[in-house]
């Protein structure tokens, strides 16, 4: 065996055993060459499950929904050139999501770089903006057999602190493989399935500068996306010193049921209610809520923001303490320090609750427009079920209207994008039974994610909202100024029949034009299925605006 | 009317005004809320046209299809976060390319980055490894309303040697508002249509050392993508002196028929033909035959490099001598020195090229696979149409192939990516009558570009060459060495009927299975139209190497 490919084989199996023993379990490959040696030693590797995407922008999303469904950082792997750029979308929305992607691009050997040779960007660095951490691996050249083996040893040790933890998010390999790219096959009983283990995240902070704050009387919990943090410890305070939960959906503390949890806030807040507890702790991401978001960045209340990562997100407003600890461990530490002072405070927000849900259920009652489909749809879903929710108005109707929905809910909030919506959701669907609620634009731009259902038979229901075109638009107040380009520059109206695209990418197709039939509708987790709603931009917006006007009256109260 | 709504009228009025007096005719927009003002502006510009593509990665080479049709830097305008994400493909295309792509991203205002803010990514130099120059706008706060006037003139003028001449490529300007969005429409009257005169790139070099060199008998022109460059000196020079030229299928040289061109060059060097010229001139990018590469990089010739801009492409070997200039500058400048030495070197070149182009032509008459169709495919076009064609197969067949072809050709020959290459054939079509060559690969990789043809009736042709698969894999290497891994990981089979797609975008489609009804085929450029050729990997492969089997004995002359 020739020295280069006992180097190339060496390093390629020694990479996909050290990746699996940081965790990693699936990789995602974009066929090309130039990636060969690594894209054969995972497929090699016993324990290690490849999936292959020919479009590396939904590739990369894919792989954030695996994440999202395994709870796992998982790998990415690509040729070299623009399908490496490919990538980027994905790993910006994974940098402000803190998911532990893990991205391979291979690349051509370094004195092929800047000179104009094919299929060679500049690839150093060029994930700079969103990524932990980045390395530009030497090519393996056997000239010294150790210098690649304490090399990876390293970068994987450095790069493990962001798979987990406080540091989680993207991490960079930039891999330069030289030709001949076929790694050693015989040597492949060399690919390890050794688990290392990983040490959990532990830290402990000081509560004391916050006590005499606890025990102010009015306090208020908001809690975002939790991103798989447990929450017992949430619910704990909350009964024991009777504090209300304004609990995203993302939380996953709706399904809790628990009587302290508010779930129309967004609704009251954007009717101008005027809370003024003593002091919030915000706990997770931000809150879909724009109404929510704005309050908080307005209210006077002592705010206290726990996120269990080195880079909290302070949006909407700098906190007056931050804490960078598991939400656990927050309320464990705080739970025995607040003394018991009972006031009216959280009776007064559950009335609140009450009254705003008895509005809300009478809207999804009498609701024919997008939002009567959304309020079914959300009755039809059961807890061992998870919905993915497409950014722009899918997220919003289900913050309004997920009172008491039992699924997980799942969405790509780091970014917000409309991009790789489709993909998210597949990645998701491996892991849990998953239907996907969308829009027209959405699903448009990320049409091809679907190819990963065809090829690899994963189960998944979409519901798609189709208004033809951006329908969230139609609520921005640039509407009525610029009408004259509104349709033009906003309606974006791509007038498809997603029909053609169901056949392409063989999933089932149903269409409905009114609620009556979709409330029959019940949804199988086997095959995949689109199921189309036809809806009028316009209604969805008179309807909503009804019940905004609605919540006035609730949200005026004195606390 | 308010301060803030005047500053940034008056702020997007005067980007929109200033970039048409800087040549910019045409903006390509992705929808989004946080773009509206500028949006808006160009919607409104009198001279400009504005086309809305939603999926931003399609738009961003649909833009550079519009630019390598009119000889123009075109802008892209979209939102904020990962929407803007999805533009790095192109971008660094056009980088390797010297397009002037003019990259326009709205962004959220400065206080919200960083902060985990909805929709808000870093996006200060977020394209730095691939843009010429980039800036980050202040917030048109209305506070000196001098200010932003003077920042756009220092901007653009700056940004504005990146347009054109030796420093070309994409520029990024990340432009943050704020809200309200809407500019006042009622100023629209300050849109301007003023044209200023733009400085074309003028260089001279001396050519003093290099005099004694051009004086040697054995001279050879090899000549890459021109993009746009005129040629006419580089025939007058081959004429006078008696140089063979080696003409790349995008070099547009192929069509002039001279006599002294060369086209079969890449079959004669993957032969192993062993030509000793005493010196050759390199003109444009590198040529796409890679044999011709291998070749140029073991010659001991002297050889110089002309390439009008200022990081010329020293691949496949760095240059004696480089010249940064046009080349019909330097042809001029060198047709005077050199001293005429009559020998028989041309005639060898031409006996050459005559004996393999008998080959080809036999070749093409009795081929029934995949080229038998691009040899009839080329025979059809006319020098008034333009052919687009992919990266991987369809290239290098086309550079086999094309020996007398009339059409012009075109490909995204920068970083050679398959991504991206329905919508720069789309944004060619815009321009001229346009053929896409493609495989299916490629097609489905940027399906979503298609919606252009239907939002805007832009006629195209699609040849779609379907062999289920990474064809180009088969010829490589790690086939026989991975065999059990080559399916999965490079074959990648879709199994996709495209005729869906061909519904879902109207466009006709027609199926051929065989190549007699397709030398029928008479190619109509009314409408869009989508010719699919189901052929076998396997029956390509094995055609292509008889072909280079005949070329060894023609190869093996003595020079």
């Amino acid at each position: 065996m020739n020295k280069h490919i006992e180097a190339l084989t060496q390093q390629v199996y020694k990479l996909a055993s050290d990746m699996y023993a940081y965790g990693i379990r699936e990789v995602v490959i974009s066929p090309g060459s130039r990636s060969t040696p690594l894209a054969i030693a995972f497929a090699a590797h016993p324990e290690i499950k490849v999936w292959v995407h020919p479009d590396e922008r939904s590739a990369a999303f894919f792989a954030l929904g695996l994440m999202k469904g395994s709870e796992r950082p998982v790998g990415i792997l690509c040729t070299s050139g623009t399908a490496a750029a490919n990538y980027t979308p994905a790993i910006a929305e994974a940098h402000i999501s803190r998911l532990p992607l893990v991205v391979l691009t291979s690349d051509r050997p370094h004195e092929l770089r800047g000179i104009g040779a094919p299929q060679a960007i500049n690839q150093g660095r060029m994930f700079d903006n969103y990524t932990q951490y980045q390395f530009d691996f030497p090519v393996a050249d056997g000239n010294d057999s150790q210098a690649m083996v304490k090399t990876i040893n390293f970068q994987l040790q450095k790069a493990s602190q962001h798979l987990y933890g406080p540091h989680r998010g993207p991490i960079h390999f930039n891999l330069p493989f030289r030709e001949p790219l076929t790694p050693n096959l015989e040597l492949r009983t060399q690919l390890q399935t050794e688990d290392y283990t990983i040490p959990h995240y532990q830290k402990s902070a000081s509560i004391e500068p916050i006590e005499s704050i606890l025990n102010k009387p009015k306090a208020l919990i908001v809690v975002g996306d939790m991103q798989h943090q447990e929450v017992d410890q949430i619910l704990k305070y909350s009964t024991i010193h009777d504090v209300p939960i304004l609990a995203d959906p993302l939380s996953q503390l709706r399904q809790s049921q628990h009587p302290n949890i508010v779930t129309t806030y967004d609704l009251l807040f954007r009717a101008n209610l005027t809370a003024e507890p003593d002091y919030i702790i915000r706990v997770g991401k931000p809150v879909v809520s724009k109404a929510t978001n704005k309050w908080l960045g307005e209210t006077t209340a002592y705010q206290i923001l726990v996120q269990n990562n080195d880079q909290p997100d302070s949006y909407p407003i700098a906190p007056d303490i931050s804490y960078e600890m598991s939400a656990n461990d927050f309320f464990r530490q705080i739970n025995e320090r607040r003394k018991g002072q009972r006031t009216d405070w959280l009776k007064k927000w559950r009335l609140l609750e009450e009254r705003a849900r008895v509005e809300v259920e009478d809207y999804k009652r009498r609701a024919v427009d997008e939002s009567g489909y959304v309020a079914h749809l959300l009755d039809k879903l059961n807890s061992d079920e998870a919905l993915f929710i497409s950014n722009s108005m899918p997220i919003r109707d289900v913050d309004n209207l997920a009172i008491n929905c039992e699924a997980k809910l799942f969405a790509n909030r780091g970014a917000n994008g409309i991009d790789g919506v489709v993909s998210t959701a597949l990645g998701m669907a491996v892991h849990q039974k998953t239907t996907l609620l969308i829009g027209d634009l959405a699903f448009y731009h990320d049409m091809n994610g679907l190819l990963m259902s065809k090829l690899y038979d994963i189960n998944l229901n979409i519901v798609l909202l189709n208004n033809d075109g951006g329908g969230i638009f139609s609520y921005l107040p640039q509407k009525e100024a610029a009408s004259n380009y509104f349709e033009e520059l906003f309606g974006t109206p791509t007038g498809l029949n997603f029909e053609h695209a169901a056949s392409l990418y063989h999933f089932t197709y149903h269409r409905y034009e009114r609620l009556e039939p979709f409330k029959q509708l019940q949804l199988s987790h086997v095959g995949s299925h689109i199921y189309e709603i036809i809806t009028q931009r316009e209604d969805n917006l008179t309807q909503h605006q009804i019940l905004y006007k609605k919540m006035s009256d609730i949200a005026n109260v004195k606390f």
